[in-house]
């Protein structure tokens, strides 16, 4: 089968063998696929992957058990053991022996098929398309930032980064009603923010005052954390969501002086994305740039590097 | 009058001009003074301070109002104006507007005499001594963290750091009955630890493993977070005490991975601490290694620079 493989560079390969499902896991035809920042840092060195690439994805089952043949689904990323302590205590997406779908011993679904265990999927609503149902799993992580931090009406909340995840956090922070901006390089993507009702604030604009009472940190680099160091309030919260694979962070003194709360935030609850997106709360179709076929993966991942460009997508199995 | 100076260098001066104390002020004798990590990290640049440095102490009111000439005072650091949106919302301690005593922009204690507000001081009780009382300001930001963090019977808990303001925080721990590990270098203050009931571990002999609920970082050092960061389980809690004037932290992505939440921690409530000291809560005196004279100053901070030394004095008007 094709499929992009990282192993030191990235590479479309048309001789992959086909994926061998484990117990209790079935075999599914990619249909749709959407580049993230995360894709681009393991081809920097982030979490020593090698295989195939991919964990945002909408398919069909083509083989496992008759519960899921034949449905249309998005997956959970993250395979766990069910049986470890963390798994144990309710923390399983942090199982201690998990494997991660294209980022931890895991392929993933940058490729014709992919095995997953069936304990992961959810059925896509037939109301939702493909290029919807896409974002299932980023939204999931923007909606985890809800999970994490109470915001109502009188918080002040900057996300900081206007990509890809920046803009799904703030459409779902912008359902709150809080006193809400984006902080971003970008026009374009802060243009996207204005069209949807959402305060844009360049960052060259920017001038520091520590008010804000939550900052979401979405720029996936270093710097990032320092500049929400300098816009969050005394006792306020950083959620910081970027994973990186290069460059440290500076001092974190401003955090201890100022006690700051920073609260690291990963994956989200894929029902909550999945309903989200059935009731329109959050509008992604207007933010795919580009399509590419698999066997244009490496163009495709250009384009997605583009600083402007917001969600570039891979069409597989349609 | 005699202090110690930092501007640049450290300097034991005998031609200082007395403290003119503003509104609400008064003027008080240092008895006896205590030399911390921040002092260290501030002839080291932390903070940009230039002046009398110190800010742990204990003396006699001997100028301001009637309400306070002649009582035995400890001394809040925080200096505020009372007027500005974060005093006005009960995050006083964060004044916009404040000074820091030895710290930013005002005079400290290792001097005869030192300004204060009389807003900031809080009677020592007779029942303790000199040597107890001087411990009030590092204790009360070790009850800082009870404040910021829920830690019960089944927490598991360890601090990082087994240096002075580590074996505050420790015995402060202790008392909750969690399950708590003081993890250090130094074998003398190990020996501290054990002889006070609280389980030590040399940094030597760690394996990490992710599974304590809550981490305190005590070490004074940027190496303290990444073992930090080592010892946390998923979803757990990181406090952190340390201000360091140089060095960076590598990556956070492990906080982001784990979903740790990292807490920053700096003063605590003085009247805790007061009541904690005379009900004997903590054992302090035998915390002091070395007392010396305000003119031996600088061969007091090189004692306190020693690791094993755990607190150094200042015995100034006594």
């Amino acid at each position: 089968m094709r499929g992009l493989v990282y192993d030191k560079a990235l590479a479309f390969r048309d001789d992959l063998p086909e994926p061998t499902p484990g117990e209790g896991e079935c075999v599914i035809a990619v249909r749709l696929a959407g580049i993230c920042a995360t894709d681009h840092q393991i081809t920097k060195g982030y979490a020593g992957f090698r295989g195939v690439l991919g964990h945002e994805w909408v398919g069909t089952v083509v083989s496992g058990s008759n519960r899921w043949l034949g449905k249309r689904v998005v997956c959970e990323i993250n395979c766990v053991c069910r049986t470890c302590d963390l798994c144990r205590t309710g923390l399983s997406t942090h199982c201690r022996n998990r494997t991660v779908m294209g980022i931890v011993g895991r392929d993933g679904c940058f490729a014709d098929l992919v095995a997953a265990p069936e304990m992961n999927l959810h059925e896509v609503p037939e109301t939702l398309s493909d290029e919807e149902a896409v974002f299932a799993e980023p939204l999931a992580a923007a909606y985890q930032v809800m999970q994490q931090v109470r915001v109502d009406e009188r918080t002040k909340v900057s996300v900081v980064g206007s990509g890809r995840l920046g803009l799904l956090v703030a459409q779902v922070l912008a359902k709150c009603g809080c006193a809400l901006e984006v902080i971003g390089r970008n026009a374009n993507t802060l243009a996207f923010c204005e069209k949807r009702g959402i305060q844009p604030r360049s960052v060259k604009d920017l001038s520091l005052r520590k008010d804000r009472d939550v900052v979401v940190e979405c720029t996936g680099s270093p710097e990032g954390l320092e500049l929400a160091m300098g816009l969050v309030r005394p006792r306020g919260t950083i959620v910081l969501k970027s994973t990186y694979a290069e460059g440290g962070v500076g001092t974190l003194s401003p955090v201890v002086v100022d006690e700051v709360t920073v609260v690291g935030s990963r994956c989200g609850p894929f029902s909550e994305a999945l309903a989200s997106l059935a009731r329109r709360d959050v509008e992604v179709r207007s933010m795919v740039s580009r399509v590419f076929g698999l066997e244009k993966g490496l163009e495709a991942f250009e384009a997605s590097a583009d600083r402007g460009t917001i969600k570039v997508l891979l069409n597989i199995g349609r």
